[in-house]
């Protein structure tokens, strides 16, 4: 049994059209969702949990957990007198220096500036916190280094499913006055007439502004965590759709489809950022 | 059994390193190698096969299967007055024109632009085919579409094994000039306290003098095929390999180490690139 507050599992990363692929899974494993609904008490007695009470209802349950945003724990910091950014972390330049000369920071505690998003947010992600640390090591050792930012990538794995995501969600794209373009698509992780392959539902939102790779959402059970890699250096270095539509993927039956699925979402959601063909052909000369 | 003129197996695509690492587990599987060994006479009679005879010692055979280099089929247009190009394939422009008016080609019997080497190479490969196709279409029914090129990523699977490449080899880049700077290591494509991650041999090779990823060679037992394209996306871009390391890969226990055996490569490959911390330290400030 899991209880949300929100109307769909998964919304700091997902969509809810791709979120459902992924709580569907989980019904079919007999998990119980509670969307929309708040939890208002944990009862029990002599320390040990017995009940949860979910919007008015009690259930019986043997444990709890409670799996909230996670918060930025900056008082040390801030009792040093080093400055905080407008999210709340601590704030850093690229080299991980914080306003106090000589004292670095990285990980959890500090603000990431978002690659894609181009603002300073959390990304308490292990990869963001290995690479700012490398870069602070390298610096308060006396080297040169630098931390470009993140793009937000991240994976799970939640009943076979690897779940894998970076950029913005719709909600929250529109929440900083981006209103993305976007496509979903299910293709195969292999090419379909060998056994094997896996369907892989690929959600790729683009900037309708500037044409650019917004973010990516895949769902299925294999390859969905190197594809997200795949996208996130795309989104790194700011490529549009069709740069991205691009970039060659290899092929071969039993690994990989001629077409990726990803090439195909970045195909489809090119269709929808331009003018379909047969309005410009007529303006377009062959010779 | 295989006979191979050459020292080693797969020498288009593989360095002899990395391909020892194939050919072993060749071997294991009971297949007989003939290293530097030709192929002198196929022997039989009636229209059947008996057996070869491999540098002076005949073997009894089944079967033989020949499979020796790809030339691309340009008689029809050499017939109809069509350029070739120096590779003796046919040249088109990057929307696929060849030098005959709304004559388009495409696929094994054209020369193509190689991304990473800047030459006009032969790249018989199905990715290339159809992205080169689907150009030529586009502009042949009135469209406008472009082909950028091409980084030759390649993939192959062999007894389990997924062989991923893409690049030229050490041979063939000092062949044009090059003497590329190289690096192979072994990691794991999971975290390695969790069970199921497979070991991944990943060879890079970059060109010191720019310190441009030059090509990625890839074996292990899974996810070979996909870093394959995240590095043909870097080596497509003109990505340093300073670059290509900084580019953040989602972490995830069941999924993916914290640092991806290609980063960990191409964090190795920097440090041959460049000289060391410690002495260039002494001229850095600190504050």
């Amino acid at each position: 049994m899991q209880a949300e507050i929100v109307p769909e599992i998964l919304p700091v990363i997902l969509d809810p059209d791709m979120a459902a692929v992924v709580r569907e899974k989980g019904e079919e494993h007999g998990v119980e969702y509670h969307l929309q609904s708040s939890l208002e008490e944990i009862l029990g007695d002599k320390g040990r949990v017995s009940g949860v009470r979910i919007s008015g209802r009690t259930y019986e349950v043997d444990a709890v957990i409670v799996a909230i945003r996670i918060r930025p724990n900056t008082e040390l910091a801030k009792d040093a007198g080093i400055l905080l950014g407008e999210s709340g972390g601590i704030r850093t330049d690229e080299r991980m220096l914080t306003s106090a000369s000589d004292v670095y920071a990285a990980g959890d505690c500090i603000e990431t500036f978002d690659l894609i998003t181009r603002r300073h947010v959390f990304f308490q992600l292990a990869t963001t916190a290995v690479r700012q640390s490398m870069v602070a090591g390298i610096n308060a050792a006396g080297g040169e280094a630098r931390y470009p930012g993140s793009t937000g990538v991240t994976t799970v794995k939640l009943f076979g499913l690897e779940v894998a995501t970076l950029g913005p969600t719709i909600a929250t794209a529109e929440k900083i006055g981006i209103t993305p373009t976007s496509v979903r698509i299910t293709g195969s992780t292999r090419l379909t007439y060998y056994p094997g392959g896996k369907d892989l539902t690929v959600k790729l939102l683009a900037n309708p502004a500037n044409g650019k790779l917004l973010g990516a959402q895949l769902v299925g059970e294999e390859g969905a965590t190197l594809r997200a890699n795949f996208a996130s250096m795309a989104a790194h270095l700011g490529l549009t759709v069709q740069e991205f539509a691009e970039i060659e993927t290899c092929y071969s039956p039993p690994l990989a489809p001629v077409w990726d699925p990803v090439t195909i979402a970045a195909q489809a959601l090119l269709r929808k950022l331009r003018p379909p063909l047969a309005k410009t052909s007529a303006t377009v000369s062959n010779g």
